[in-house]
């Protein structure tokens, strides 16, 4: 798929070198959709912003839903990276939701994408669209907040917790801080500053 | 401004129909924003859903941003009409908090536009877009969240509510409610019933 036309044999370098482009350009993809909504990707933008050709991105990516597909991949890997991957250090139970829940703040209010958080805006974006786009971003919403759930739920079993239903605790703190992510892009500082208190809050035992 | 080119001099009559239309077109734009964002709403879009040419509506509303300023205004109104004014009936304090609560549910379980919400679709693809759209989502937002606000005083004063920062509390319901309009469209009921739950119990003595 990524094998150029009329090409020699790929190389486990040129390989190497299509991957890196494919992510590259993926993750842009991302910033574009933060801002412009996943319909502003197109082919067209992305080879104008980043000084490549329409038919090398075509190639890579071969329409425009898989490029969509990409940037929602690439929107995960930097949730992941940002969030869960330095929980996974810290002490199970209440410190590790903690430490969740601070990082998901920073993601918010210092955004890695230019448009605030990715997957708020693709979310809002595709909730009413039925399709693969769709899918994955609901996908990658319950993977996170299943995830978040269970560490709740240990939370809970270490006592550090009231005992409720983590699912409930999960879905309300991610309502909290993706209406936060809104506020932060409307310049309303005073809302960040209560939904911080709302999970301050609903993170007191 | 809505004076068609080379017309006689406009009756009252030629005026009302024009407003009619105006309207019209605005509200149908409402629903395509709410599904398509408001970057779907192009005047080439609303003339094949109608049946009217581009040139009548570009004669009412000159400008995509007009149209998009109007399809707020029509997306406003419905949410006035269907949560606020009902509450001018209901006595002050608690019940009117409740019964807003209550309709707002009804408006994103059983939405009057395709996409659902239509203030959360448009809020969230504007966010990142500085200009006129943006400045008219987030005063409709506020002008909601402050009357939300001042109701929840009242019940507060009356002591049917704890003492606490109604804007606080008015945040709060938005996102769980906000939240719950994405779950209804990507068709996860158990998270409706969730927000439903957390809304009884913020709004319990």
């Amino acid at each position: 798929m990524s094998q150029p036309t009329g090409a020699v044999a790929p190389s486990d370098q040129r390989l190497a070198k299509g991957a890196r482009s494919r992510a590259s350009i993926a993750r842009h993809a991302a910033d574009v959709a933060s801002v412009e909504g996943l319909n502003g990707v197109t082919i067209g933008r992305l080879a104008t912003d980043l000084g490549i050709s329409k038919s090398g991105i075509a190639t890579l990516f071969g329409s425009k839903e898989s490029l969509q597909l990409a940037a929602v991949k690439a929107g995960r890997e930097v949730f992941i990276a940002q969030i869960i991957t330095p929980s996974l250090a810290e002490p199970r139970g209440l410190p590790r939701v903690r430490g969740l829940v601070d990082r998901w703040f920073v993601h918010v209010t210092e955004p890695a994408f230019p448009g605030g958080c990715f997957r708020t805006a693709a979310l809002t974006e595709f909730d009413s669209k039925p399709g693969p786009v769709r899918d994955a971003l609901a996908a990658d919403h319950d993977a996170w907040l299943t995830f978040l759930a269970q560490e709740i739920g240990k939370a809970q079993q270490d006592g550090a917790l009231p005992t409720a239903d983590p699912e409930l605790l999960a879905f309300e703190l991610d309502a909290v801080i993706t209406a936060a992510n809104t506020a932060r892009q409307l310049g309303e500082d005073a809302k960040i500053a209560m939904a911080r208190r709302i999970a301050d809050r609903l993170l007191s035992a």
